[in-house]
């Protein structure tokens, strides 16, 4: 019997990437016992050629930032990921190294962070490739991380270096420079900082992934705080943790406007984090443990009556005005 | 803080829709304690336009569809379904009543099969409209129905009426006539048979749900047995239950096509079951049970060596030759 080509596809492509319970990818669902005496934490998010990643972006990297995405989502709440379900709505004459390409991307970060594929879908479109991935993990009941919980006077803290994401993006379509092409790499392979997250519980007061830009991120925990006349936070931009190679960018190529593309422009998949003051020492023995650079950049403060606008940016004391905010995918 | 238009999206159509566990849709995951003892069953389904439904489809349907299918793959395990996450790539041009008809339309199910949104993306794209559901659920230890499992002399069972779907969507594309709209329904609201397909354990040997035509996915279940020297099946094609509508419409409209059109078509989203015959009136008090018709239009058989196909068809006693065994979305 010759079977439509989608069986072949999953048949030589995906099915070495299934795990335990995912029964081989060929049932109509995964059936498996879920992590005893924890909870479950399960996030999805959708990624378009042309709108997420760059149709000429090795397939590879485009299964790795599917993956790494939806990891992201997982460490900002602190909990650990198993598995992940994925759809593929492939463009009719993709190619069958495509396929290769990005299930070797995959392969590699399941090794690398421990989780397996649990089913999915593999189907054509006549529009661009398109993306879904769910990624399932557990935390311990009581120790999840949520974006509610920030108050007035906590740091506010960000992993890693901020911005490389929204240069690499410049630089693969020719607005900056990116020798080396460190900032190319982190926007296509960004770095779910899933091992800080689960040391996150009693230190941070609350957490999100950064992906749509620092600014408008925090803004976002400022309004999941819901307390009393409003939360607010200032950044110091000087303080804004820069890669060496985005301050070369920012410096050289991009002007005046760089400082600001990295604070707003997303693909960041950093943590930004509410630490409260007491906590900043344990926050430090937890980053250095994982090998992850943590900074303050601001703190909270108590909303502004009549600001229109959560997040103060400052830079050298003085406040910056921003263009707008943050990205937005739609 | 003027948000990006997504977060207006989801906070007027789809914060209504969230479960327990689901945080409002605005933190990073959804995290809930799983139920308590059971198996987790999950399985993730795509849909885009012009593929698997009609870009002039009511947005209402379109979300019911979207649910239902991936409904339909819990009910073949036996599985009882609590919660789903969606991923939405939207046209920039989608009008806002489309999102209110779309949610409106999973409200409706949600209701219906007791369900809640627990996350997920939405996004922009340049193609069509690319929606992608993944749907947990729960089983007993050892009580799931897997796909392996059916025995020669077991009888191929199905529920409800095949071909509806297939010919809805002829119906709708003006090829068959539909004058009380029944075929376009089925077409448009598959009825996912999860009541029956919580009852199946210990009933059927082997179950899956018909998505790609009856032929094709019976092929799959004789594959999933994996047995000796092979498992074939036969369906006698006077057997296999047509709704009046369809009857009509192969009939009338199809001519000699027809049949093989409802047996290849697709688009069923009914329960195909292998039953052994000490089980049949176990069966039939569940079918009963759950005001669902169960039919057996065929029986399993040893593959016979040398058959190029693990399914034959036969109408009248005699052999009937198929053009296409099933269906492709890819």
């Amino acid at each position: 019997m010759t079977l439509p080509p989608e069986f072949d596809l999953i048949a030589r492509h995906f099915r070495p990437l299934a795990g335990e319970g995912a029964l081989g990818l060929s049932d109509d669902a995964a059936v498996f016992l879920p992590p005893a005496g924890r909870l479950l934490v399960v996030a999805a998010d959708a990624m378009v050629a042309g709108v997420h990643f760059l149709p000429e972006d090795p397939a590879e990297t485009v299964g790795r930032k599917l993956l790494r995405v939806n990891l992201s989502d997982l460490a900002a709440m602190g909990a650990a990921p198993f598995g992940y379900l994925m759809t593929v709505s492939a463009p009719r004459d993709t190619p069958d190294a495509w396929f290769a390409g990005f299930a070797a991307g995959l392969a590699l970060d399941q090794a690398e962070f421990g989780v397996a594929l649990l089913g999915g879908d593999t189907t054509g479109t006549p529009g661009p490739m398109t993306l879904s991935l769910t990624v399932l993990g557990s935390v311990a009941p009581g120790c999840a991380v949520l974006r509610s919980g920030a108050e007035a006077g906590d740091g506010v803290w960000v992993s890693g270096t901020i911005g490389d994401g929204a240069l690499g993006l410049d630089a693969l379509q020719g607005r900056v420079a990116d020798a080396d092409g460190w900032l190319a790499g982190r926007y296509r392979v960004p770095r779910p900082r899933v091992a800080l997250g689960l040391g996150l519980h009693g230190v941070a007061s609350a957490a999100m992934d950064v992906s749509d830009g620092l600014v408008q991120d925090l803004g976002h925990l400022c309004r999941a705080a819901g307390v009393g006349p409003g939360l607010g936070a200032v950044i110091e931009a000087e303080r804004v943790p820069l890669s060496a190679a985005a301050r070369e960018a920012v410096g050289a190529a991009v002007g005046a406007a760089g400082l600001e593309r990295c604070l707003t422009g997303g693909d960041d998949y950093e943590l930004l984090m509410a630490v409260p003051q007491a906590r900043e020492a344990a926050l430090g023995r937890v980053a250095a443990a994982c090998g992850v650079a943590v900074t303050r950049v601001g703190r909270f403060e108590d909303a502004r009556p009549g600001d229109g606008e959560a997040v103060r940016v400052t830079l050298g004391g003085a406040a910056m005005a921003l263009a707008r905010q943050g990205w937005s995918h739609f």
